[in-house]
This record gives structure tokens, sequence and C-alpha cells, in this order.
């Protein structure tokens, strides 16, 4: 094992430093670069197709799309008018690194774009170790999930900024209580920023959208 | 790189190792052991505890309950009724493998149990690589999830024999297509035996408790 940890620790400290490489691109253009994590299925391609729809006439938003198979993500934001829409097929690795990110990067038109949104693998566990150059993580949670997601993925929520709590309109179908995942998360983490929304509806994504061009506009 | 994925290779090839073991101790005493994986929130713990519950009486249960922290599931599994639930914590890892399971095995009195029942750490990626000595891996997917799940984490679909979709008293609130979903499925591994439940309504559970059984009267 002593061998396996040694490995990993490399991996992290090459990973660290690419990562470091592509924040001083990113900050060079003025860039605000975010991290999306989660779950599977807890909605983070749909928060982005809404977000893409939303923003597209206001922002120039570039997105890349990581999964492990396929290019269903990639695809999903392309046809919600995403005109810089990069997949990442990991092949079967559980998380993007810095690594991949410094490939595709040259295919993205940088100095075209105000926000860089990148979409990782649906993971809460891996993703959470690799720094990808990113301004911060945003971690989505949905209310069909359990509201001690945060307690028992701690590294995630920990490093993350910003919690959407995605699926309001489901509230009440489950035990899930909005209270209840509010503390557990700033146990972990005092200081994350929290959105309530739902894709599905709509609710809430006026809040999300307007801190997103807020973000951005404190880069001009 | 090519130093990362031999180390790899070497993990994998010492956890079949111990992993063949396990299943000879398993087999050597006729129990069925099967390892339930899938994202976070899908509802593991929810069925481990239905069926806990409902088996109690007729099949001597035992449980693993692997986490990345805390021990909240294993507490959940005592409370519906366990009385041999053994509960691992990764301490960040993002999956359970062999040797964990070899550690904790001596906790449990395996001459009193009919059933072995694992639940693995929640996601849909890493845990698909190590086997931990079960007959068979059931993954859980939940109707909140999405039906393009088994094409974007084929791996999990590939190497499990039993699909739970759970959650079906949700069907409705969101896109997500049975058939779809059964034919994603199908489309990554032809074989997989498929339950629809809710942990919620109970509605479908008993064709899955009734699975359980036949499952362990055919090791007698």
């Amino acid at each position: 094992m002593t061998e396996k940890i040694s490995v990993e620790k490399k991996v992290l400290s090459e990973n660290d430093k690419l990562a470091a490489d592509i924040r001083g691109q990113l900050k060079q253009r003025g860039l605000v670069a975010l991290n999306f994590v989660s779950s599977p299925g807890s909605g983070k391609t749909s928060l982005l197709e809404k977000t893409l729809s939303a923003l597209k006439h206001e922002l120039r938003v570039g997105l890349i799309a990581g999964d492990v198979q396929t290019e269903n993500d990639a695809n999903r934001l392309k046809a919600a008018g995403g005109t810089i829409v990069q997949p990442i097929v990991t092949g079967g690795a559980c998380h993007l690194d810095a690594k991949m990110i410094t490939r595709v990067l040259p295919e993205i038109a940088l100095d075209k774009i105000d926000l860089l949104l990148i979409e990782n693998v649906g993971n809460l566990v891996c993703p959470s170790s690799y720094d990808l150059g990113e301004d911060m993580k945003v971690v989505l949670i949905s209310t069909t999930e359990g509201d001690d997601k945060p307690l028992k993925y701690p590294g995630m929520f920990r490093r993350s900024s910003v919690m959407v709590i995605n699926k309001i309109d489901l509230l009440g179908t489950s035990d899930f209580d909005m209270k209840r995942v509010k503390e557990n998360a700033r146990r972990i983490n005092s200081e994350l920023k929290v959105f309530e929304v739902s894709c599905r509806t709509g609710q809430g994504l006026d809040a999300w959208f307007h801190w997103l061009k807020s973000l951005v506009a404190a880069q001009h």
C-alpha cells in the first residue's frame, strides 16, 4: 500500500502543478472558471443547459463536459445553444484531472469567452482531490438524494465554495429536510454559499444566474 | 502514467486474490453474498432496511455497510433490526476492496447467517473494479437520476447481475422513461435481471424479497 500511496501523492502533486498553470492562463485573460461536481443524476447537465440558455446573449460561455463514456452531455449542451462545448471522455477514469483539461484547452478560444464551466464526472468522492485550475468548485445535491450526503461525503463539501440544491419541486416526496441538509453542509464547511433551485420548474434559477453574472462582472 | 497503471494493475491483482479467498470461505458455508452498488442517494440503505425488516424472521442476514465517513448507514441498519451489522469506514477511499472485507470478516459469525449483504460506497465508477468475493453485484438506479445512466457508467452495469430501479413512486415527476432505461441497461448487459421497486411505498418489494429467498434456498 505504501507504494500505491506514494504514487498517488506523486500523481496529485503533478496534477497540482498543471492546475496552477491552467489557473495562470485563465487569470491572465480575466476568466472565471467553475468546476461542477455531484453524484450521477443530481442534475449537473440540466443546470448547465438552463444556465447556457439564460445567459448566452449576455455572457460568452465556454463549456467542458466530462464523462466516463459517451458525449451525451456535450451533445445536450450544444443543443442548448452552446457554441464552445468541448467533450472529455475519460474512458473509465472516475474524475477529470488537470492533464485532461490541459489537453483540450487549446480547442477552446479563451479570448472569446467570459466564463468557463467544467462539468466533472458524476462522482461525489474522487473529483474532490483533483484541482482543475478552477476558481471554485460548485457541488450539486438534489432533494431526492438524502440530506445526510454532506456528512457522508465531506471531502467534496469541504472543497466546494458553492452548494446548489436541485429538484426543490420534489420536496415533500421524501424525508429530505432542507434545514437539515444546510446544517449538515455547514458543519463541514461554514463558508458554503447555497442556492435552492429546480431545473425542471425554473424556481430559484434567477438568483443563480444573477450570481454568475456578478462573478464575471467583478473580473472587469 | 505507466507507473501509475502498473501499480493499479498490481493492486487489482492482489485484490482479486483476496476476493477469491473470501469467495472460497463463503462458498464453503453455502452463503450467498451480494454487493450493492449505486450513486449516492439511489437508496441502497433504504432497500437494505426494507429487506432486513421483511426477512429477519425467515433468513439470517449479515450486513457490511461501507461508507466514506460516518457509520450512519450501519446505525440505520441496526435500527431496522440488523443483529449482525459491520460498518466499514473507508476514511476517504471511494470504494470497498477485498482487503477491507477480509479485515472485518472475522467479526461476522459466518456460520450463523444465510445471506451476506454488502453495501458499497456510493459511487457508480470505482467500486466496479473491485471484486469483494460476492456472488453478484446488484446495481441500484433511481427514477430521479436520468435513464441514460447505464450508457454513461457502463462498467458498473456490465459487471452487475441485477439492476434494481428504485423510487418508482416518483415516475412522472421527471423525463425518466422506464422502457428506455431498461433498453439502455440491456444494451450494456443483456443478462441483467431487473426489479422495479419503491422503498417508500413498498411497491415491487415482494418480488425482490421472493427472489432473495429463492437464491438462499437454492444453496440448501
